[in-house]
């Protein structure tokens, strides 16, 4: 899967990953009241608005971007119909040639990560039957618990052809307080780093990279150009660009001189953009469109400083 | 909600919360050939086992026991369908007085962790209505994103009278990973553990607890007794007991002098008592009488290790 990444990568020029990450204050009225006539004003009603806002957006930058990331939470908070909708979301970009990454963040203890893992990258028996439950190609793992909450993971990414990315310097202003801490000198995240390479080492795709990559924020140029050199096969999944702050110059160390080696994240900067001035035109019932327009902006920027670096 | 677990604590005189993380293999086959032959073996046949499997057992224990904790890994392995069982079993249990921990980690950035929050002890709006999407009374977070990622668990349990367990130190073998890394002579699990008071000291209950609690395994009695001493109002969630290795004199130190101020949680051990050769008389058919045996029995090491400290 993570060759699938790559090639995905190369093919669109674009390391970018769309953040399916629907807020119903980003849903254009008329989507949200065509769904509410069909489903009501319920939690069904929501799932339903955020499978047409999100099929809109699918079919306008398919073409531009190898991946997206849907937010599992955006979805959890509507309860079962908003998870329904979910793996309607998953099913649909995955129909559609993109890789999924599935940021649902789970971790625990060994039986109840293979739990997560078998749900989400793997598959599951009943009876004499196996299912794929939510079938995403990657997903993101906190790491608090330790290797035992990881490595159910890499079992199922072993046996299924899946990726993880494991959380190692997150992109929000507090991440510091415990990710920071020195340790004998060396940062908390550092130590998650060389986990991670370590944990990878054993999945490497045939593109030279691992099924297991890891999370490190825009938002933290400097600590990506370390941990870029700490784990030179990982691929790093970049949350913080746009709305959090990150520009295209503060992503420059986290690629590798291969021009490889990460992949940018946007959610509101590209699904919410018809609310920004910049793409005013497009006015609220060309919000697709002004979200392809995002993210040709967005490409541009992260050329523009890949060049110059 | 905080003040409703002490007092079902009080009048249960059992600081014992019953583990719902219903693998397959833990249900009688005639449970599992009943939900197949009506759902078929599907994910939905799945979901359907469990919800037959959970009723039973609250049934013969709801009387003995303050609360019950849904492991959300167990019902996410089987897709929408096992989330459906999981609201089933929440709503099941709360209609019988049980408080309702949802063991679910869920911890992300600020406006993420909102949703999360929402999701599970909050209220969500749509259009002009409202509702709880899931509607557990605590939730168990995950901290490794810092205080930004925990404060919107925060806001809602104060706004809607709920609570959380914060993971601080884990029950598995490779715990100590990252939690028992020292910073500047102080293990991680303490700073933590700090924050856990820190943000708890805004949400006291009634009972002199706070709404925020921790979570720390059995299976590390010296850290919990450091812990219990850092944070004298917090209540602690104590997950590692009996399966996993912990035992009734493990326990004391968790306690305050109060005889509260901790709840110990078993999975397997009650809810797949049937399967034991110390419950083998009451045979697969007799699997919730096994689980109310295992309380009782649970109970009295419990009171034992209690009276003798």
């Amino acid at each position: 899967m993570i060759d699938r990444l790559v090639s995905n990568i190369q093919k669109t020029k674009a390391p970018i990953v769309v953040g399916l990450d629907p807020m119903l204050s980003y849903i254009p009225e008329p989507v949200k009241a065509a769904a509410f006539a069909e489903s009501g004003e319920t939690l069904e009603g929501a799932a339903n608005a955020i499978c047409r806002f999100n099929k809109a957006i699918v079919d306008a930058v398919a073409e531009l971007v190898p991946a997206v990331k849907p937010q599992i939470a955006m979805y959890e908070q509507f309860g079962v119909p908003g998870l329904a909708a979910f793996k309607k979301t998953v099913d649909y970009c995955k129909a559609k040639g993109l890789v999924v990454i599935g940021d649902v963040k789970r971790g625990d203890i060994g039986s109840t990560s293979e739990a997560y893992a078998v749900g989400h990258l793997g598959t599951v028996t009943v009876g004499s039957k196996t299912f794929l439950p939510f079938d995403e190609d990657f997903a993101t793992v906190n790491p608090y618990l330790g290797s035992d909450g990881v490595k159910p993971f890499l079992k199922v990414c072993e046996a299924n052809d899946r990726g993880i990315f494991v959380l190692v310097k997150t992109s929000n202003p507090s991440s510091g307080e415990f990710q920071d801490r020195l340790v004998d000198g060396v940062p908390l995240y550092e130590i998650v780093g060389e986990k991670v390479r370590e944990w990878g080492e054993e999945l490497l795709g045939e593109c030279g990279y691992s099924r297991v990559g890891a999370v490190v924020g825009a938002t933290y140029p400097a600590m990506g150009k370390r941990l870029r050199e700490l784990m030179p096969k990982t691929f790093i999944l970049v949350p913080g660009y746009g709305a959090q702050g990150g520009k295209g110059k503060d992503l420059v160390h986290f690629f590798n001189n291969d021009g490889l080696g990460a992949i940018v994240n946007s959610s509101r900067g590209i699904i919410a953009a018809w609310k920004q001035e910049a793409y005013a035109k497009y006015g609220e019932e060309g919000f697709a469109e002004a979200a392809r327009a995002a993210v040709l902006a967005m490409k541009e920027d992260i050329d523009q400083a890949l060049n110059a670096g």
